[in-house]
C-alpha cells in the first residue's frame, strides 16, 4: 500500500468548486438518511504527523451537520481510563445509532507508538492489531461501520511542513521536540501502518490511505470516503458475512506497479542459465539426502511462459527427484471430494520435487470468475489455503510460490504470435481470447490473492515477465537461494 | 461429559430384536438416499482399548449395505505416509461423496497417544486439538458430515474383560503387555478424552459418547448415532453456517448431574458466615491497595436466591469499593449500540469491585430464548463473550461467574411461598410463571452456556443452591479462596 504511494494529481481550483458543491449536497442528503440507521459509524482517522488530520476534520465541520457528528481525541488517558482495560474509553465514546464519530487515531494509536518507543515486542504488536481487527469484527458484525483512514505525505513533504512551522516561530519547543522525534520514526511508521493495514483491511472495517500533499485534493478525498462508506450502510450492502459481497473493497495494487526489465541479451542468457542450472543440481540432492521436500507452485497470466520456466527447472531437478502436475478441470472423481483432496495427494515423499503447473489457488481464481464455485465456497478459500499451506510448513516442506507477469499488451502480442505461427497453434484457443476479456477481474482476483495468501511461511514471488530468459533466470536465481536457505548455507 | 457418566440402561433382548429390526430398514433406506449425496459422510471411532469398537463395525456390516461403506485403519504409518505431513493419509483415505466412511481412531490417535507417552506438552496437545477441529470444519463447510464417537466402559468394566482375555489364554504376550499399559493409563486417557470433546465438539463435528458396558445396548446406540447423522445431512438442515439451524446439538448435562446439600442448620451458618465475612473484608481491601478490581457475576434460576447472595456479599465489601448493576431490559441509548456497551461502562476502577446481578450472559440467555435477538447474532455472543472476558482477564481484572442453581420442585414451592406471604408478593409476577414453562430451554441454553463460556480464564461456578444458607456460604468462601489466589497468599 505505501510502498506504492505515489502523490496524487493535483485538483485544479475550477474541479475543487464543482465536485464539493456536488459532494455537499450528497453528504447532507446521506447524513439524513443515515440518521434512520440504527448503528453508528465510526471513522478512524490517523497518520503521519503534520499530514493535516486537525483540519480535514475542522473543514467537514463546514461542509456537514455537525449535530450528527461526534468527535473524539484520546489524549493522555484519564485517571478513569487509565485503571480500567485500553479499550475501555473506545467504548465509552461510542457513538449511538445514526451518528458519525470521528475517532483521532483510534485504537490503533497505542500500539503503533509502543513499537516506536520501543523497537523489538514484534509479537506484542501483532498482538496489538489482532485485538483491534477482533473488536472492529465484533461491532461490524453488529451493523457499526467502520473505516479507518490514513493520512499521508511523502518524508520530504513533512520535513518541509515542519521547518515552516519551525520557521514561523508558532511552536512551542516542546511540539517542536515532538515533532522532531516523529520525523526521525518516519520509516518506522510507515512500515507499522502497512503492517496495520495488512492485518487489518478487510470487509469489516477497510483501510483508506489519502494523499495529504495537496489540499484540495485531500479534501475531496476524504468527504469522498466518508460519503461512500455512509452510502455502503444505506445501500444496505453492508457484507452480512465474510462470504457475500465483497465488493467495494480494494487491494494493493501489485501487478500494476511492478517494473518490467529489458530484455537479457542472449548470451549473458545460455552462460548463466547454464550456470544456475549447474549450482541447483547439487542443492537438490542434498535436500533429497536431508529429507527436505519441496513444492513449487507456478501461477501467472495466460501465454506468461509458465511452461517455459517449468522446463529450465527441470533441467536442474533430476527426473527421479521432481515431478510436475499441471492442474485442469476436476475430474468427476475429484469432485466428489474437498477441492483440496487432489492436491493432498500430489504432496511429495521426503526429499522429493513437486511442481504445479496451476495450483490449488484455482479456487480463487478461476473457479471464481468463471462461477464455478459460489461466493461462500471460493471465499472460505483463502483461509483454507493458508491452513494447507501452514500444515505443509509446520511439517518442514518448503514452498516456492511463483507468479509470472506480463503486461496486457506482452500478452497480446504472444496470443498473436501463436496464432500465426504453425507450431504454436495448438497452445491458443478461443477460451484463451475469452479469459482474455475478463482480464481486468483476473487483476483483481490475483491482487486479492496476494494480499490475502502472501504469508511468512509462504509468500509469493512476483516475477516480471515480459523478457522470457529475464524470468526464467529470476525463478531459477529464487529457486537456488531459496534452497540454500533451508539447507541452512 | 465423561465425568457425568453413567452405564446406560440395559436393553431387554426383546426391546433389542424390536429397535433392531426397525433401524436396519430405516439405515440400508438412508444409505440409498444418501448416495445420492455430493458428499462423504465420515464416523470417527476412537475410545478405550477394550470397548468393542472393531466388533462394533463388523456388527454394522451385517447391517447396513457395506458397498457402500468404506473402512480404514491407520495403524504404524507407511513410509509413504511417515515422509508426508500427518494428514495425508486421512487425505487420501477420504471417501467420495455418497459413501460412510469408518476412520478408526481418525486424526486425534497421535495427540492423545502423543499426550501419554510425554506427560507434558500442553502447547503440543491444544495444537493438535485446534488441527483436527480445523481440518473438520474445513471438511464440514465442504459438506462433509463428520461424527466422532467415543467407546466408554468405566476402569472396573475393562479391567474385567482384560482379565478375561488373560484367563482365556488368547492373547500373545505383547498384546497383554500393551493391554495393561493402557489400563495403567485409564485416567490420562479419560482426561484427554475431555480435552478433545471440549475443544472439537462442535455444530460441523459433534461427538457422541456410546456406553459401550452392554452390547446390545452399545449396538442399537452406534447403530443410531450413524441413522441419525446421516439424516441430518439427508433432511438438508446440515447448519450452513455457525449460526443456523443449531438443533440437533447437544451439550454435557451440568446442571443435571449437580447433587443438591442437606440444609444446613442456623447455628453453623451464623458463625461461619460471620467468620468468612471478616476474613474477606481485608482482602478486599488489600486487592484495593494492589489495584487487583473484581468483577462478579450472578446467573441462575428465577427465585435462585442471587439477591440473598449478593446482600452477604456485599457485608463484606466496604460500600466506598463495590457497586452492585441489576440488569434488566435495556433502554433505548443501550440498544443503539453494541450490546457489550453497556457492560464496558460499567467495568470498575483499579481496586473496584462490580456485582453484577445478572449480567452480559443474558445475550444468550433471555435474548435467544424470548426470540429478542436474531440466532445469527446471540449465537456470535459466545465468542463475544470469550473475547470480552479475556480482554478483561488480560489486563488483570479478577473474574468470578457464580451461577445459582435450584431444581424445578425447589423453584416451585418457592414460587409459591412468595405469593403467600404478602411482604414477598412483589417479587413475584406473571411473568416469572411464564419463564417457569420454558424451563426445559433454559437448562439446554445454560448447558450450551457453561460448554461454550468456561474458560480458563473465566470459569464458571456452580453452586448448588437448593439450601438457601449453603449457597451463600459457599459463594462467600469461593470469593475468599479466589481473592486469596490472585493475591498471592
Amino acid at each position: 500500500m505505501l510502498e506504492s504511494f505515489k502523490e496524487s494529481e493535483i485538483l485544479s481550483k475550477d474541479q475543487y468548486t464543482q465536485e464539493l458543491n456536488k459532494l455537499r449536497t450528497q453528504l447532507i442528503d446521506a447524513q439524513y438518511e443515515f440518521k434512520k440507521y440504527k448503528r453508528p459509524m465510526i471513522v478512524i482517522l490517523t497518520g503521519l504527523d503534520g499530514a493535516g488530520k486537525g483540519e480535514l476534520v475542522n473543514f467537514m465541520a463546514d461542509i456537514m451537520d455537525t449535530r450528527l457528528i461526534e468527535t473524539s481525541t484520546f489524549w493522555q488517558e484519564t485517571d478513569e481510563e487509565r485503571e480500567r482495560p485500553y479499550y475501555f474509553r473506545y467504548w465509552n465514546a461510542m457513538p449511538p445509532g445514526g451518528k458519525l464519530g470521528i475517532f483521532f487515531n483510534g485504537w490503533y494509536d497505542r500500539t503503533i507508538r509502543r513499537a516506536l518507543e520501543s523497537n523489538d515486542d514484534p509479537e506484542a504488536f501483532a498482538r496489538g492489531l489482532e485485538e483491534a481487527a477482533d473488536v472492529e469484527k465484533m461491532l461490524a458484525q453488529d451493523g457499526t461501520v467502520i473505516v479507518k483512514i490514513w493520512a499521508h505525505i511523502t518524508k520530504k513533504e513533512q520535513k518541509k511542513r515542519h521547518d515552516k512551522l519551525i520557521k514561523k516561530g508558532k511552536q512551542s519547543e516542546e511540539i517542536t521536540k515532538r515533532a522532531l522525534w516523529y520525523f526521525s520514526k518516519y520509516e518506522k511508521i510507515t512500515e507499522c501502518a502497512e503492517a496495520a493495514y495488512k492485518a487489518t483491511h478487510n470487509e469489516f472495517a477497510p483501510w483508506e490511505v489519502i494523499d495529504c500533499t495537496d489540499r484540495r485534493t485531500r479534501e475531496i478525498h476524504f468527504l469522498r470516503v466518508i460519503l461512500d462508506n455512509m452510502n455502503r450502510a444505506l445501500k444496505g450492502n453492508m457484507p452480512k458475512s465474510r462470504t457475500e459481497n465483497l465488493s467495494g473493497l480494494s487491494f494493493p495494487d501489485v501487478l500494476g506497479s511492478l517494473k518490467q526489465h529489458k530484455e537479457t541479451d542472449q548470451k549473458t542468457y545460455r552462460k548463466e542459465l547454464d550456470e544456475l542450472i549447474d549450482e541447483i543440481k547439487p542443492l537438490a540432492w542434498e535436500a533429497y539426502q536431508k529429507c527436505i521436500s519441496t513444492m513449487i507452485v507456478f501461477e501467472g497470466w495466460d501465454a506468461a511462459g509458465k511452461g517455459g520456466c517449468i522446463r529450465r527447472l527441470l533441467r536442474a531437478f533430476d527426473m527421479r527427484l521432481s515431478k510436475v502436475t499441471s492442474i485442469a478441470a476436476p475430474t468427476s472423481e475429484e469432485l466428489s471430494r474437498h477441492y483440496l483432496w487432489r492436491f493432498w495427494r500430489q504432496v511429495p515423499r521426503a526429499g522429493h520435487i513437486a511442481i504445479f503447473d496451476r495450483s490449488w489457488y484455482g479456487r480463487v481464481l478461476v473457479e471464481r470468475l468463471e462461477n464455478i464455485t459460489p461466493p461462500a465456497d471460493w471465499f472460505r478459500g483463502y483461509s483454507e489455503i493458508n491452513s494447507f499451506e501452514k500444515h505443509l510448513s509446520d511439517r518442514g516442506v518448503h514452498l516456492v510460490k511463483f507468479f509470472l507477469h506480463i503486461t496486457d499488451d506482452e500478452q497480446l502480442e504472444r496470443f498473436k504470435e501463436r496464432q500465426e505461427i504453425p507450431w504454436k497453434q495448438h497452445k491458443i484457443t478461443d477460451e484463451d481470447w475469452r479469459n482474455r476479456e475478463k482480464n481486468a477481474e483476473y487483476k483483481d482476483a490475483y491482487n486479492e490473492m496476494f494480499f490475502k495468501t502472501s504469508t511468512k511461511y509462504s509468500p509469493w514471488k512476483i516475477i516480471p515477465a515480459n523478457d522470457k530468459k529475464g524470468a526464467r533466470m529470476e525463478v531459477l536465481k529464487h529457486i537456488k537461494g531459496s534452497l540454500q536457505k533451508v539447507l541452512n548455507k
